[in-house]
């Protein structure tokens, strides 16, 4: 499928923080759009700039070529995909879904299996880069499916992100998401650890940052999250409660694939122990109260 | 001290990898430079370029204005500062020593302490950058002891490094390394984590790192030490068993001070595995080898 803002209508799925600023691009890039999510009030400001409401996920994928969804869990993603009323029933022979929700590997290739049957392509395609990335159109997207799916699909990627790559076949934007949140698990702990032995050795922990956040201590995290976490500033960026759906995922995933991940599971006993304390709608650096 | 090529004479102790480059800038900066270290044959490149070689640490120090040290353990440290032979008993009244090895932040106290009797001046300045930083003279070095002092010895150490931060009263450099120690052990666990994940899933590996580099899950460590990983190259550029013995320092320092560390605790016990495997030779990237 060519795409153009001319000829191809879009149908976005989902318009909470992350949704909402990469439906606002396709807008602002001059497609035909229209959206759905469970809170009506949420697609008011896209509506006033031309966007058109549909009352139902059916409706929407009726009425659209390309179909995005950004949604909160696996289950919400299986339910929009899956349901009579979903995308697999009711978009038409030849439409492309792409979910950009940090889902299960395992049920993105089922969906992509299921959506062959119908005639839909479906790519799988999680983000990088929080609300931020979201807003400034700089979003890492990670990308599994049919190459030259992903290949029409590109200009569309190009309006919400930056870094954008193609990772192999259904599933695997969503492993390399997994990879992704791997990483910054066990790291948020080092992080972590690493400020509060400098708190507690008597150091001024901004000066310790400017010694160790360019060096080969140096992470996003470290250089953006520590400051946070030192003016004990825990607005959410990115949910602990949604970092755990992640690390629950990867940690199921690396378990089926027979691999041991003793950080990842240090990584997600902490978070819970944070959501035990009722911090489950913090940002990521929290965990920093913990030591 | 007001310090200058043309008046002070410097006496480096330690002609390791980090040593040997960083004593060659001072050499290369017009210092008049004597040297000392265990393996006579160490110091021959830098005795054909101009350096006095030193037989031991007592003539050394009898023999320099600022006398650096940079050496393999806190024992060693110990033991050319405070033996009848060492720093504390030979340097001059009003003479400078700094030790730049990583090191025991109480040691670094106490030298401290025990040199103010004998009219020397102590700074502890541990650096973090590598071989490489050490080569390209862009260390980070993190600088403890008195403030003036550390500003009279400025111009000497932005000869050796670039991000030079003076961190508070003696010990505060060691506590600083510290720090970034930490920061690094968890993060290892979690680039070993990531991209052995990516493996297992049938990834390319490689192709991830792109996607997850440069976002929210990058690090020194994650783009710098994983392309290594992937290569199977665990050639040393900085030594398994030396990270050890820092990871075992800051974990008897961090207990000291009360302060609970899951994740270089972890850390330690993987890489103490690793010794285990006969790996303590082999650069920190070699802690893939695990997974």
């Amino acid at each position: 499928m060519q795409i153009s803002p001319e000829k191809t209508r879009i149908g976005f799925i989902g318009l909470g923080v992350m949704g909402h600023s990469m439906a606002g691009h396709i807008l602002d890039s001059g497609y035909a759009l229209c959206v759905h999510t469970r809170t009506r009030a949420r697609a008011d400001g896209l509506v006033k700039k031309g966007a058109v409401w549909m009352d139902s996920v059916r409706k929407l994928a009726a009425n659209s070529d390309v179909i995005i969804s950004i949604v909160g869990y696996p289950q919400d993603v299986a339910q929009i995909y899956l349901d009579a009323d979903g995308i697999l029933e009711n978009a038409a022979t030849g439409s492309v879904a792409i979910d950009m929700t940090t889902s299960d590997p395992a049920l993105a290739r089922k969906l992509a299996a299921q959506s062959r049957e119908k005639g839909i392509q479906v790519l799988d395609a999680p983000v990088s880069g929080g609300d931020l990335g979201a807003r400034n159109a700089t979003l890492s997207i990670m990308v599994g499916g049919e190459e030259p799916v992903f290949t029409d699909m590109l200009p569309l990627f190009q309006v919400m992100g930056k870094n954008i790559v193609y990772q192999g076949p259904a599933g695997s934007g969503q492993h390399t998401k997994m990879a992704n949140q791997i990483a910054i698990a066990a790291g948020m702990i080092g992080v972590c650890e690493a400020l509060a032995y400098a708190k507690k050795a008597g150091l001024d922990p901004d000066t310790v940052l400017s010694s160790i956040g360019q060096g080969a201590a140096g992470s996003w995290s470290l250089n953006n999250l520590g400051p946070r976490m030192l003016k004990s500033d825990f607005a959410p960026g990115f949910y602990v409660k949604h970092f755990i759906k992640d690390m629950t995922i990867a940690a199921d995933s690396a378990r089926d694939l027979g691999l041991d991940t003793p950080g990842l599971t240090l990584a997600k006993t902490l978070y819970e122990r944070l959501v035990d304390n009722g911090c489950e709608n913090d940002g990521t650096q929290a965990l920093f109260k913990l030591f």
